[in-house]
């Protein structure tokens, strides 16, 4: 079975892109063609919210499958919406994957043992379905928190290593007040360092062909400085990094996330790239707009790659 | 409006009983005549899954309704059916409230600013549906991670204040490996105590008439000897213990989380409880057996109270 990493490096490879789509789908945002004809048909209801979703996730996952290796659904944006929402969730994980993406799930998902279990068997691994196992959400992938330590970790691991799936460990992220623990020091060191030593550990036994690890870290974009640090204690881990764009990172603060061969880190973007019709005022051309962008993101962190001299595509 | 913590002191005083019920429905776990009947009617699907629980739940719920204050719904073990599952949450959410109950959501939710402010809407606050504020979980309180700092957590409190509702933050929690960063020190203080410094800042202007705060903590029955530095750092929090009965938490060690006007904690027990019939071989009475072992928990804590020389009801 191929691991996580390996499917994802290939992915990056394929696509000569290291930039990710984020299908954070608010409603507010949602083109009103889409849906007013929910509401025509539905009311407004929750069923209405969760067919606006699924209607313009797919057609942002048909404009951009061809230019980003993955995307990464905010499960928050869906569970809003209750019952609906996740059926709106597993629908766009199944549509993506059908297309070919790579889908992590950002859940930062966490609890003691035996819950942990109960997350990933359900986002991860195979859920016990009266005495069958059978797949809930089937993510590639997971965002996590540690706050709880290993045992709250060792369970998504387990997954990981049996299912060929991956987590990311939330390490340092890329919101202002991420310093308020993550930057505390003990004993020399900053909390996220500590952190870091950890997942570099887990990570070690689920290398693979690549190189690379399928525990992989979250280190934002909004932190260049501490990611030069991270990226040295956690050489074998990809990097998920969030922040680029709307939150104020640049192409340039994304540079040391990556390796020097020009892997080791993926980037995300969610409202610049599926809302980018919004500035442009191209409602009925929403997709166009989105593709446009992420052809624009895919170019700019390239760009960027090129002139620090890691890689050219 | 009533606070949080003004509703759940009340409802301490009133049923005399500072212990509250998991609901963590461990599909395997629950009684095979119900799975039976479930599975004649929708066969092996996530929706026989989803009945299965409700069916449970309300039982539990009718038998528990009368002695203990509020229900914990577990949602890990929800989320793992898709969104029958959610469905199944839900239900008994709704059914908990209507019975009088309390409900104290489980779900350790986190993430940036706005992203927590989209848990926090759909969780404890008003969604955004269509231009209508709609209710969509509307649990009483929810556990919340502190890993992402205070722009992580503040969108929460806005809907505590604005909503009457409550959160519990993580702040040491029961599992073995909690100490893995809860433990490290920084400046002479342990972080799960630096954590317990912001709680009870963050609580301080959510008071109530009962002297209680609606921003409580999460404070493992494991760990006697710091909740007692705990409970002097966050007077005026309520804290929610879990770790009572099947993760090894006596009655006594649950005495350090109160204050010595016997209030200020809640002390959880999910497995003990709503599957008590299993070592009894109750199968046709779980409900029956659920309320005796809940009878038993409210008299177990209480004795330990009047013995302690806290409390005696």
């Amino acid at each position: 079975m191929e691991t996580f990493a390996d499917r994802l490096i290939k992915a990056i490879e394929k696509k000569q892109n290291p930039s990710i789509v984020g299908l954070d789908p608010r409603l507010e945002q949602i083109p009103s063609f889409i849906k007013e004809e929910m509401i025509k048909k539905y009311g407004k209801t929750f069923e209405a919210a969760a067919e606006s979703i699924i209607f313009f996730n797919k057609k942002i996952i048909d404009a951009v499958k061809d230019i980003v290796p993955a995307v990464k659904p905010q499960i928050a944006f869906y569970e809003k919406y209750l019952a609906p929402g996740i059926r709106a969730f597993k629908e766009t994980v199944d549509y993506a994957k059908s297309k070919g993406l790579i889908v992590i799930e950002d859940g930062k998902r966490n609890d003691i043992g035996s819950t942990a279990q109960a997350y990933s068997e359900a986002h991860l691994g195979k859920v016990d379905l009266f005495g069958e196992k059978v797949s809930a959400f089937d993510v590639d992938c997971i965002t996590v928190n540690p706050y709880l330590g290993i045992d709250g970790i060792a369970p998504f691991i387990a997954d990981v290593k049996k299912h060929g799936k991956g987590i990311f460990v939330l390490v340092k992220t890329s919101n202002p007040s991420s310093g308020d623990f993550q930057d505390l020091e003990t004993k020399g060191k900053k909390i996220y360092e500590v952190v870091a030593d950890l997942v570099n550990k887990w990570n070690q036994d689920t290398i693979g062909n690549s190189g690379y690890g399928s525990v992989g870290a979250v280190v934002g974009a909004t932190y260049p400085e501490e990611a030069v640090i991270l990226r040295k204690l956690m050489p074998k881990s990809i990097f998920l990094v969030p922040g680029y764009g709307a939150q104020g990172g640049g192409a340039k603060d994304t540079i040391p996330c990556f390796n020097r061969d020009g892997y080791g880190a993926v980037i995300n973007s969610s409202r610049e790239i599926i809302f980018a019709y919004e500035k442009q005022k191209r409602e009925a051309d929403f997709d166009k707009a989105a593709k446009e962008a992420a052809v624009k993101m895919k170019d700019d962190l390239n760009n960027a790659l090129k002139e620090a001299g890691i890689r050219a595509w």
